[in-house]
């Protein structure tokens, strides 16, 4: 039936829209032009809600400017704060991938939050003539500001998640650190083994390495917190009052609870994608912490007999159709693979950050895509490691302490007593004929048992100490 | 109610498995273990055809050789049958980024067409004593021989949909090319003014880039047609039959309708990941090009009054929600995010497969994931751009025209008439004055109107000539 | 001749070593083993000044201990002073690729520090029993604190040069801004004509993108000032005493100037390389940076005739061997390259530093060379460009001007006054006509002559201004 | 003194060019404006090398078409031979990065020959006006042709180096393959313990590996060899001789003695990069090869005591300068290294290739540069692997008799007699009361200890077999 629609137009002519759309005409041309995906925008929420808070920042500006009247804007914040809280994301319906430079994006929001404002200000959707998408919700803005803005808004507030996974592994890994703090253990370098440390010692470097991220992320602002609102088309601010950025801007703080603050230089904060190169820097940094962590869990529960088996992961599930009983370190395996998906998004955020052309960058709705996937899975990630792997990992003090009481490199805590050079000679022959090096010093006659004892303590070989008499100060040897 | 479940179990234990599933216990776990993205295998409908068409072939294969019975056989292949027409395909409610090589993967097809077999059969679902998942449908299987088999076969499936795409492009430009065959411009090097050519040359070359990649995809055989099937657990063949893995790749190709064959050496097979590197290769020389194609229409499109403006895009959407009346180049950015895209997924691929250890590579589902992304979002791209843009182009005739006729460099034509160092000093001249080449060679007398004709004729421009007179034969200048 | 060698040995047996050599038998071993690209560690001379600050300051550090005695810790000083003043740097003879995660560089400056320091102490080098490379010169040390803590002070040099090279280029880009204040021109987004701004706030711009990093490496303190000096074999401090690695951090700190500190975890700092990703993402940002700039530059300096042509790039040599007074934009070309390889080592880095296993990243060699090259290059890349290009650069005063006349974005800044709705309609007249904004507006009587002359002022167009009356705040349109 | 000069002059002016140097004015501006990275394009003497065979090409075309004459001709090709020879290249002063597209490359080659010809003719270096760098040395040629030619040349050139480096390692593998043919071991998926193969398996897989590679590189021709000599500025041919274009291939082929054809359209082939990302991808293949091949080295050979320890690596050097007698697999490590630093080049030529615009990329320099490294330390990669660690690796048969024996895996090869569920009861309990799967299966009476040694037999373990009676066939479990 023709009355199922309403007629809209724009420059290229009228379309009809379907009556029930809270999107318009400017939507539905985007929807025709981008098929890539499948998937919507609305699959990142932030994104929404951000620019919902953005328009609603905009409008109460515009209104405390007196250049929108306050009826019009009270629509308008209402139907933001509908949308915050959750609604009508469904009437998001534009792909993530999109040309245009989130113009369609905005457009997309101005005519939702126009329609579901006019609804609250008792007229039919569609009415213009009462609100209008372009001259009332985008009042002031243009999408090179709201659309950047917007992006920063919604990656801090995803990070947010980020963090708190972040910070849950940490502890997991943590409460491992304290839990096995006494269990010795050999150490390995370039994979050939080397000399002791303790199995907590080893679980308290993965919580030190996420901590320095999680520190970074909460202690340092972040250059997504400088925003280009009030720049408007190219970031002098045409059409915009003079005092608009810095409301608009107050206006976002307030609604976000976000410590933001207008760019130094509007123009380069619209054309220059430096804060999401930044931020996926962070992230690809943060991906390259997981996956070495990952990997030394894979190692060190390789076996359980021909590995190194040091520490078992608990079991997930069965680990093979064929190998009866075969269990596998499936979920470090799967954060290695968001990893690999991480660093490789932040090459496409690089060459879209490197591709912007004068006043703009056309390319942020790849950027925004890229960030959004790789945050959310490494938040995931972080958490199933945490829970369905971390707290659940065991040592095999037997092996633990057999590499240990085997290990050559027990010699080096040998150099400040008889020097480099005698403790490589140890070293040889206890590899060679397949003994310890207590027992190949013994037998030499080089240490008392005494001494050797000393020399070898549990605190002595974990940390640094002071020998009671030291070899390079003996005369010439 | 308890019997809206039925009892599973696997090494782990007893689980309650909702009664209408297809799929089963194993399913059930990962389903738990890995909530990474949101996304399902299913997203990937080529893989859940490929792995029917893997299991299909392997029941006929060991039905042949008198392992599996007749009657399981036929119940395998119809439920296999039936997914590969798209049933069942919401039971693959797998993660795509998940642990354990895609065991998880082959799990649940185990499971799924195990169930529906049994149904066929006329017994319950889950009733495993009368066909089970591992024993009958995984039988003579490993996940590193049938996963590996599926994604090749689901990749080549997916590539044939992407050479489509591009030679519908392709189509789109040789179009073009026809139809400004005779249209003079100036050729630009290093962004600066060069020689003259035709804009049907420019639209040829376009054509041509493309169809090296269609004919490369179309006549090289790809590294993915062979396959490890057979190998079982790490390409030994334990617990196949020595004629399984030819007649089980027999079956295959005849199922698929696909060009394959056995790898020479299966254990190699199994590890090594090359043939997705060599794809993801592929991908990524196609996004170079499309990238190069886009940003090259986006230059000659920009304007319309301060930029190259040689040609014109359709409009396809309102351009700016602030700047009335501008329309941008969204299609082409749209392919630009595209390829930034694919380039991303394609470091992806390289790391997954550089990670592989020993006799597997654990991250072949990310490796998955990444490839099918690329190769549905570069098809899309290829289609959109070909309609949307292409399609529409057209050129403007005075601009072109006049850039050739105020061109410096038509000095180049003139070297062999009279030499370097005097068409330098023309071409300088012309620059100097705001001069044609025509108007200070005529003034300088250097060659006669008539001569002047016809060194610039428009054939003499765009192609090899030969000369009356040369200039490098003329005595010593 | 025999006595042109001296004999020195180590655990895989004797070997002669060159008389006239530094260095010894651990480095002629290396020597052997790395003949992978040809050039020598002592193509970073930043690295080997640091190995010998590092090594004095280990040497100090232990004669405070009353561990070196003081004639060995001054012949070791002096050697150190005299490397780090630019001597001996030829016996710095390894590939700058080299396995053993830099144990053959350390080695190298063990023997040559030594030998030299033997020397001075007036013994022949070689004659280990008064100094020995290993005992005295290495002590409390391993390569995998020392080699780490080497290129975090070497990087840091290496920044310094960095800093400076784009301050020098954000001067000479921040000198343009001013001279070309009062240009008027017209601004694009997706290479479509935008609004107007002038082309000193373009140039601007380019100086506010470098001051952003400069500002950034100058303020805020890189995780390179945390060096692992004192940490020895894998981080426990085994073999050094308690309080070597203040000592040591502090003498550092003194001998090189730099605000260092030793990590709060020294395990964790052995193993991860952050501090290496983290700045290889900073040299990352700022290739993105220079090469959109580079971009813009040859962009916008594009023609002469065919092209935008707003700019001229100084030329600096002919741009062809076949066209005649061509001239090309080689000096932004080459920063161009410069990014791109800056881009690639930078995904090097990003791979070695995933690659470490357990206590150590094996891989720091490859890091180094990566860096030190990106550092090096894109110091160069910015000088050229400030003095070679940008000091040079010249505006077309006559088409930017017209540009702007003919600009149909000016409809724009009617958008206040007469509503997105009517600009749309005027633009798209206008575009049609091939007429300006202002010959459409009073033929149709839209605005008055004085009303639009206000509206189009120039300072009215490069940043937000007050609107006498309000198109938003008129009745219904 | 004023005659240590002789002046040369282009567009820009006069300067002074020492009077020794057979380089020109155009090479001098060149040599002022590129100051990157210290190293010249003498560093890549394919490049040089092919460059005069492309200039000796064009000299006998043009001679043949009557357009140069003989006596120039003879000169021109004299001095190419002697270039070929390995004479003059110091003369090749130019920075590896340049910009310019190859431009100054292209001149640098120009005035060497010109000069060097001069003096065969008995004139005297700077005499141009009786042969010329441009009109005679050039003729018929842009940079656009014959630098690009010149680089297609020069990476086949050095492309056999690598395929001879890669075939050396293939060699070493196979050799090692045969020797460990009948070693068992136990094959490890995921790093858990799988089933058995053999170590000769295990080395096949390597060389199998690079085999690909090599019978590749070897049989399927590369995009390079289609060049687009003949093309000219833009590819349109402008200033050649019809004839030309196919006569200086013909001569090139013959010079170079391989196998080239002229690209079938000469626009495309001027502008499109897709020949170096071609063969960049390959050796990114081969590098991602080679890593995990050398991943897989370190694994196998970690150790002594307290890692896999299945193989020894040769002991090339004293590993720690603090742990006395460690020997690390320094070999395998450089490798790794090269990979890493291969991968990222072919980030930068990726990019580079993306970065072309309109007729020309500019950016082949960096590609150039990229590609010769990556091939040269690749190919010196493989050999120093191959010569210094392969060729000497020694298997430990205790530790993988060992690891088969106690493997709890070789349930597996039971799934065919006894199930897949009751195989999972054997391993799980061999696995937890620390038993072998022979005593489990023998304790609870499950096969006969003459079917359990069939069963176990080696030739039953590492290939398919066919089973006396097949569990799946006997009635339901």
């Amino acid at each position: 039936m023709e009355n199922n629609y309403r007629i809209e137009s724009d420059l290229l002519g009228d379309r009809k829209v379907p009556v029930e759309a809270y999107y318009g005409v400017h939507t539905l041309r985007a929807m025709e032009n981008f098929r890539i995906t499948g998937t919507t925008i609305a699959s990142h929420p932030e994104l929404i809600k951000a620019m919902a808070a953005v328009k609603q920042a905009a409008a109460r500006a515009n209104a405390q400017l007196g250049l929108l009247p306050q009826e019009k804007c009270d629509a308008i914040v209402a139907a933001c704060e509908e949308i915050r809280a959750g609604a009508l994301h469904d009437q998001f319906v534009l792909d993530v991938l999109q040309g245009g430079a989130g113009t369609s994006t905005n457009m997309n929001a101005n005519e939702v939050i126009c329609n579901r404002a006019l609804e609250l200000m008792g007229h039919q959707r569609g009415e213009y003539q009462y609100l209008h998408p372009n001259e009332d919700v985008n009042m002031a803005q243009s999408t090179n500001d709201v659309y950047p803005t917007a992006l920063h808004v919604a990656v801090l507030m995803a990070l947010e998640n980020l963090i708190d996974g972040m910070e849950h592994l940490r502890v997991a890994f943590q409460a491992k650190a304290e839990e096995f703090a006494d269990v010795l253990k050999i150490g390995r370098t370039q994979l050939q083994d080397a000399v002791p440390m303790t199995l907590g010692q080893e679980f308290a470097t993965f919580a030190r390495m996420l901590q320095e991220v999680v520190v970074h992320l909460r202690t340092q602002p972040l250059l997504l917190t400088e925003i280009n609102l009030g720049g408007t088309a190219i970031g002098t601010g045409i059409t915009a009052h003079p005092d608009y950025a810095a409301l608009s801007c107050a206006a976002l703080a307030e609604v976000t609870g976000m410590q933001l603050h207008t760019a130094p230089d509007l123009i380069e904060a619209t054309q220059d994608c430096d804060g999401f190169v930044q931020v996926s820097g962070l992230l690809r940094r943060s991906a390259v912490k997981l996956s070495k962590i990952c990997n030394d869990l894979r190692l060190l529960s390789s076996g359980p007999r021909a590995g190194m088996g040091e520490i078992n992961l608990p079991p997930m599930q069965a680990g093979s159709s064929i190998m009866p009983g075969k269990v596998n370190p499936v979920i470090p395996e799967v954060v290695n693979q968001i990893a690999f998906e991480v660093i490789g998004n932040d090459l496409t955020v690089t060459l879209a950050a490197e591709a912007g052309q004068l006043q703009l960058n056309a390319f942020e709705p790849v950027m925004a895509d890229s960030l959004f996937r790789s945050i959310r899975h490494l938040a995931n990630g972080c958490r199933t490691l945490a829970d369905l792997c971390v707290k659940g990992i065991t040592a095999n003090h037997d092996v633990l302490h057999r590499n240990v009481e085997q290990s050559i490199s027990l010699a080096t805590a040998l150099n400040p007593l008889i020097g480099y050079k005698a403790a490589t000679a140890v070293a040889a022959e206890a590899y060679a004929r397949g003994e310890t090096v207590r027992e190949v010093v013994l037998r030499h006659g080089l240490m008392s048992e005494t001494e050797l004892d000393d020399a070898l303590r549990y605190d002595a070989l974990t940390q640094p100490r002071i020998y009671a008499k030291h070899h390079a100060l003996a005369p010439e040897a």
